[in-house]
């Protein structure tokens, strides 16, 4: 069994050795929304060969049940049945498996029984500093990342602490985010940026991004220290 | 001109958007050590056309002038002259150009006078996690990049503060970085990994990492919370 980083958004940010096991095992298994599209499936589309099985993974919007422990169950006993049956299985991840990804859950319920590989992507965070035009860390910088739902105060001392940070799965949190940078007089250090990569990439300055309309895909970074790379 | 990463050492590991750029340009640079190859190079011979032009950008070993400005200003020199020429220039960047990248010193001397995009690749953050079969950071986890040189005093203070940690260019610092991580109480908590997804990679506890043995390459991970994708 196989989890597949398969990039941030762009189908050329594959790597080859994800579109090798794509195109070769027989079950595909992809996240998605209780309706519609599967981003991640949308990703690769191109790249299948469309004779395998699939196995949608189907998450319901319940913050309050985080982890969705039954749909990562359910998922669990389906893929295990595939591979007990001789059927290898590639679970496709936007990004990177590991890195936020919430193949984990599924990594945690199989990897005692089955052997899984884990095949890593370019991940959002290196992305979007591509997007951007700014490296994200340089020299004996520390790099932290912070996820957009950590509460108000933690994100607070995290960014009094930093050198280069990181927010990401900005999303409903945006308009917290951006409070914070601007009482820490961060705000010119600060770059928005959603949806890396793909079609709809936008990169606005954090005082021209709407109330209460970040996508889940956008990350803001921010860069206390001069441009010491010039 | 393009700054491509190129991921962390499996040449199956290239992206097909690196890929196409490197096969289609005219002239490819690459960093190397003052003697001897190129790992960059090495990453991705298998995948040249074997008729580019090619620029070495040689760093000689002096730390005392680190970022060695008169090394890159010479490449960016010849870089330049090959781009004024209408001939487009690939750098090629083990793992991600902008994630600790010396990609970044030529980003700042030519970005102003010319397009320069940038093709994030699999950076050895993730793929290090990917091979410990260990997840970098979930859910609302704040991920600590540090790099190895970094002080004791402020490595300590961050290894305190975070909830998972990613130490790279561990190196020559093993020994101070191993006895701050003795001194905390977080052994059980470390993996160590070197040359992550090359042939030579290799995983130990750290109690069984020789004194002055670690390569420039190699990173160690620490997680304090518990496995809360199972």
């Amino acid at each position: 069994m196989y989890g597949v980083g398969i990039g941030p958004g762009d189908p050329e940010l594959v790597t080859l050795k994800a579109l090798r096991i794509l195109r070769s095992v027989p079950v595909l298994a992809w996240p998605a929304p209780e309706e519609g599209p599967s981003l991640a499936r949308e990703i690769v589309a191109e790249h299948l060969p469309g004779t395998q099985r699939e196995i949608p993974i189907r998450m319901p919007l319940l913050p309050a049940r985080f982890p969705a422990d039954d749909v990562y169950d359910k998922a669990a006993i389906e893929i295990g049945a595939a591979l007990d049956a001789g059927e290898d299985v590639a679970v496709i991840c936007e990004g990177d498996p590991f890195f936020y990804g919430s193949f984990m859950y599924l990594y945690g319920r199989l990897a005692e029984d089955y052997t899984v590989e884990v095949i890593p992507g370019v991940s959002s965070l290196t992305a979007c500093a591509a997007a951007l035009g700014s490296p994200l860390s340089a020299k004996n910088d520390v790099l932290t990342v912070i996820p957009g739902p950590l509460d108000a105060d933690t994100m607070k001392q995290r960014l009094i602490d930093a050198d280069a940070v990181a927010i990401i799965k900005v999303g409903g949190h945006f308009d917290k985010i951006r409070t914070l940078i601007d009482d820490l007089g961060l705000t010119a250090n600060a770059r928005y940026i959603e949806r890396a990569t793909m079609g709809e990439q936008r990169i606005m300055a954090i005082g021209d991004v709407g109330e209460d309309n970040a996508p889940y895909f956008s990350m803001i970074l921010v860069h206390k220290r001069d441009e010491v790379w010039k």
